[in-house]
């Protein structure tokens, strides 16, 4: 089965240029003027941009917290996620100490196999390290691809780490080829604080964002830079959320260690002030990190401009207001975290970056998708458009408006974080492996049909070893 | 006339991937597996890389300098250019107080036009501000097709403006949508200092270096983005030697400032004790800014590897040892600066960055083609492999090895500055809008075969206007 | 003839406690309990702080500026130093091109000498630098005791000197034994600003500030410090007026180098919103550098608390409104730059420094005195209270009140900068040299009293060399 | 009983100057010339500093570590102190969890009360915080005066507090008036770093310094500071070693936090290559922080020069090479860490500091006796010479050379530190309240005859508050 994808613009990270584009066996295998059309499909992508399909790092979905269950699954969250113009996606498998770490990955392909619209992959969480976790670990890498692992310095007897598992961790990375990924906030002080603010009747989701300032995530930010550069490894921030934090990951950059950061688009957007809406409303916007003031804001930007930071994640962590979110109404400690932006992570980016000129249109790409599907082990099959590459495409239109909303989207909870907020710039058809999966803004994929992504190692394809030997 | 380079490997400033590139009236039509090669001469590329060709931001040929004359003229310069995978050059046009900037940009046209064998643009030299010369810009822009300025802020007395002449051109420049290049060293203290040097009778090229010290080329490049910044205009750092430099790049990049700086092949392998070298072999190394301490170089590559520095340029100005260079045999300050480095850009930063694991082989084209060809409005006609691109291309080998040395080089000097120098990896064919110009490692180009170019404004090609339209 | 201070609360940079303190011969003889009063004038000090004199290290009197004069001159301007308990003023003698610079200082001496009524001495401008100014410069530091130059940044065409001349005087000063002052902003880019705004019809005084924006201020800051780090000579800024300049003071020392910065008053309590009061007023808030945006105030009162800056000069520069500011009522380059602030530096230093928490007291006296006296060749003479030195004396309430205003000021100017200010603490007497200038808030001194004074060589009598010898 | 210092040069943290010094009943009751000598012991100092008695706010007296006893108890480690020119103690008074801190404190009076020779207080260390502790520290403050905290994080299992920990006692010490004091290295790490090193056979006293590189302090500081930020609390950083800390210092302070800093004198003089010596000598030099890199020692003169630290304490904590350094001859972290250093850390500062023009003699008092009585609530008493303090005094020889041996030194232990090293500069006489301790080089005084000291609350001596009523 063939398609021909005509008179689009293609954007890769580097390049924008008119060209049509060929799909054989879901794979693309031409890029040029006049390619042969003979037994084709034809689609036409005039006045488009013809995108790779985003990669969304960071999804939760399908998962058990603060005693109840994250709202969309995988069925709903990639099917929203489709619509919003990602076509990979990477969760995060959650393990419990003393369990063996397969036994949660099997947990994670239960809830995935058959439910996925789109391809998937899992990073893992590592919340010990002992001789049976590091028995475990390279086969973990080898067999399931599982490549990188995450360790969390906050949420204080949950998932919080001490220094010596996020060190060895590291360490360990180093050793088989993995990325450490770490969300960074002092969960001693928070634990303190929380306790402090509720013990003096402050129970609104305010104080959600009151009891874990920037600066708790600014000083673990800082810590897991050390540390990782102390190690000599690879560390990859997660949602950073404010200018402590970024400006620790350029100081460490500057120093030459191997750090990454990404972004969410809720911290790009939106504001602290959003905590304090009546009625509660706030719980809508309670995530760990919170939401910040809003100067920050330009400060994430012009780091994402500059690469100090590198990509964008939706921290897609959904739970519905009713039922859910006012699980915490007389004690913000219990308002889940998270929030639905799986869907529409892509299009924030494009219309508040690109269109209003922060980043230029190579930089959405490699934000978006490359330079995920290069850290992650996904690279070359996935997170660009190039010869041979998975044909996982976004048909994107740059013109037509939308307003975001609970009425309109394909997530299965009952609010919009971005409730009214208008973009400019929407996918209108999305392929995965030269399948459509939406086609003129309607679903037409099935579940089950999404892969599961053994990852290679981390630098495994873009390193210089393999350069030199020109596989790639 | 068709050409099909089959089986290589192509590499942009994103991707790496294996796959035919099919060449029509030098134009790249398409690329792909199984492109038909009916009519098309096949180039067989396998076990090579496919680059984009080489754009050299920076040299200096046939000019006037120190009383003499570089020694490469545009053919010879050219010729060595092309050897060494560079098939685009923007040069420098120097003009004098009072003269109007048409006249030296004539001069350069008749310098160049029947000469160079490779395509070639003009960077403008701005000595002076006033009604006349701001009067005079527009039109050069427009119909020269020349946009990006340079301002020198050492060689008092020479090339030296003042900072109103530095501010008043960044605020044209910004007006008019141009980019302000700026040789970063304080000459006053220099100036003194030099003075000061021969009057103590230190008359050795190593005064050359002594007497510009790192906190010249600090306190200027500082300067020049403080004033940036404040015009809110954008600043491109020529031959960025060392880490004082980096750091105030970085710093005014983190506040937001649209600054970009280059280094130089030369400070990347060489270092200030080469100035040393007994029997005056020193004043080979003469270059301002000049040599640093060694551990300087692995600030420059980490701020290649991390964005900090975006670009590389040759700074090419070469002067024979015998009779240009011991011109300054008993005067360091007489010694023309520069030296020989056309030939050579491209395969070093291949060899001591690829090789070495500094820079991935994505950064590698995006240093030494892409970002160039974007910043001075060359792309997408410069500076990648895409569909709709000049077929500038260099078919390399990274296997080759190689001796740099004057006995083997093309450059028309009688010396080479990284003698005896082991680089692995080769430009073997190059071409030149899909013409041969080096075959097999011969060259096959003729003089004048290559084209001016008139460069769009500062960001029009890649700008969000532009993406807009989808026009590109 | 002797006197005897009782009961007061003695104060140093170093200490604070309760003792009585004998004066003879206009030298403190002894400090301390039951101390014998025979023969002694006893003087009650009780419930009040014994501080030593103020010295205002920055004060142009009847100096000629902007086609006026300033309106204080030695004598009106030292009765008003000594009503705000300052005793002794430097004050800076200008120079002009081409002429010897012992003439400028013959006039300084003519305006002062029979009008002082406190101790002073001489700053010398320094506005080029050749053989003769060379040849000067040792016997104006011997015969002269004038051991600090000031260099001007700013002032295009009229004070402004060039980096050369700057980085010579930094040089001489070394070699001499001098200190360097510097007045750091960048003229040049002043310079272009003001015509272009003046071009565009903007001539209100909030111009002065648009004009010369912070960035200029921190560039020359930045510049001046590394200048002086490459000459490893001593720098002293003036007026420091804003973060930016901060920044830069704090990273030069932070590298080892000798760098000191002043502050003034306005800068710590007023801002740049003063220069938008209607009716021309804010004419009256003119001064280079320009009044800040507010949250400047807290980065100067930090950098006094952590000794990144030393010092605070009055910059007093007295124009009154009618007659003078308002030369420049349609033209805002014409409003003579420069406030009336000798009287109430002391005063606003203690009620918004010390009684706010801001500073604690014994870093009131080395910011108001000490340091100064010590920078500036004076110690152990003057800026301290202890045996052997001159009986320069404030006798100072820590809680009367008083409204700063024009009506009650001493200057001989029209307005008060700071009018309507309430201040808490004041100086009730004055003592210089063991005699009264001011009792119970009196003027009781006599034109001409005051002393001139030849000042040590820089750290001569601080110095490591000194201590060796124990002499002091 | 009085007695008359005659002819000395009395230093304080601000003055240097000649005059007499009266003490009637141990307090210092007249400063002059010409002071009545009636009935009065005269001592004569010609020649001669007259210094305040240093404040060692850093020393570890017989105190359990490693499984033995620190080698000095307060009687020999008072008396070796005392010859060093040091008449105040701080000593760290050791909690056990769970056991009342009372009862720690009792223990401390029992080592101390009649050994002591010269006047000493306590810090007292909060290994955890809960109900029972928060309830014990009013009294402890209130009864005890025992206003300063210390915590550790590092010593991972046996003193190391978690950041919940450092904290609540940040937070409590707000509250209360006390001080925190943290011992800033990364626990964790270093527990993992050591157990891995011995594991791979490495167990020379070398590893001690590899196993806690100045990274883990840098992170723990930076940690520390960001904490006492947020609590908007006091902090004074033990042991400051290295540049990474120096750093983390200056920026807090930067930022407007509290925070201080002590180095000590092994880290200004020692480095890192001592540890490597053979015969297992390397042990002497096993301190934690360890002796860093040679380099780092400018940085650390240069922060105490510009006030970015501002103490130094000896961490005296002595211990045999024989029979107790030895007992980590096979495992280095079984050497007890710590050195013989409160004899010396006086004649250090001066030789090295004063002496080669680091620091100033003023400098030199505040760093070694004032700027500790202040921070721990010693002053007016102690830490100055003024009229009212304490007559804690040291007559010191500015040119008097001695070789630092083990053979003349007075501490118990069986080795010297700064074995060979040349100092010039030494206590010649030494006084506590008026009583001659040392005098003439020989030891005078008697055990038991040092008082503790009951501390103020954090700046309640130097507070704004008490300033503004005069008392003192």
């Amino acid at each position: 089965m063939k398609k021909l994808i005509k008179n689009g613009t293609i954007v890769t990270a580097a390049d924008t240029f008119s060209a049509d584009l060929l799909i054989e066996n879901g794979i693309i295998s031409a890029i040029g003027t006049n390619l042969p059309a003979a037994g084709a499909e034809i689609i036409n992508a005039e006045g488009r941009y013809v995108f790779p399909g985003g990669i969304d790092p960071h999804t939760h979905l399908d998962m058990p917290f603060c005693g109840t269950v994250t709202k969309d699954d995988f069925e709903t969250g990639t099917i929203a996620a489709a619509f919003g113009g990602t076509t990979t996606i990477i969760d995060f498998c959650l393990t419990a100490k003393g369990e063996p770490l397969k036994t949660a990955i099997q947990t994670w392909h239960k809830k995935s196999r058959d439910k996925a619209v789109i391809d998937y992959g899992f990073h893992l969480m590592i919340g010990e390290i002992n001789e049976k976790v590091l028995n475990e670990l390279p086969q973990i890498i080898e067999k399931e691809g599982i490549t990188s692992f995450k360790v969390f310095m906050a949420y204080k007897n949950v998932f919080q780490a001490d220094d010596e598992t996020l060190f060895r961790t590291l360490l360990a990375a180093k050793e088989l080829g993995a990325l450490v990924m770490v969300h960074a906030e002092n969960g001693d002080v928070i634990d303190f604080l929380t306790k402090k603010a509720l013990k003096e009747g402050k129970t609104e989701p305010i104080y959600h964002a009151l009891t874990r300032p920037p600066e708790v995530e600014g000083e673990a930010t800082g810590r897991a830079a050390q540390l990782a550069g102390l190690a000599d490894s690879q560390l990859y921030v997660v949602h950073v959320s404010c200018a402590d934090a970024v400006e620790k990951i350029s100081e460490a950059r500057a120093k030459g260690f191997d750090i990454w950061g990404e972004t969410c688009p809720q911290y790009l957007v939106l504001d602290e002030s959003y905590l304090e809406k009546p009625d509660f409303e706030g719980a809508k916007y309670v995530w760990s990190p919170p939401l910040r003031e809003k100067w920050n804001q330009e400060v994430l930007w012009n780091a994402l401009k500059t690469g100090q930071l590198q990509t964008i994640g939706s921290d897609q962590c959904s739970f519905d207001f009713k039922g859910q979110k006012d699980l915490g109404r007389d004690d913000f400690t219990k308002i889940p975290n998270g929030g639905p932006t799986i869907e529409d992570r892509f299009s924030i980016l494009f219309s508040e970056g690109v269109k209003k000129g922060r980043i230029d249109l190579n930089q959405f790409v490699d934000i978006t998708s490359t330079r995920a599907a290069k850290l992650f082990g996904l690279y070359p099959k996935k997170g660009t458009i190039s010869v041979g590459s998975d044909a996982d495409i976004v048909i994107f239109d740059p013109e037509m408006e939308r307003t975001l909303s609970a009425e309109t989207h394909n997530m299965a909870v009952d609010y919009n974080a971005f409730e009214g907020m208008k973009v400019r710039g929407e996918p209108v058809s999305v392929l995965v492996r030269g399948e459509f999966v939406i086609r003129d803004k309607k679903f037409v994929g099935s579940p089950g049909s999404g892969k599961y992504l053994k990852r290679a190692k981390y630098k495994q394809n873009t390193s210089i070893d393999q350069n030199e030997t020109l596989s790639i």
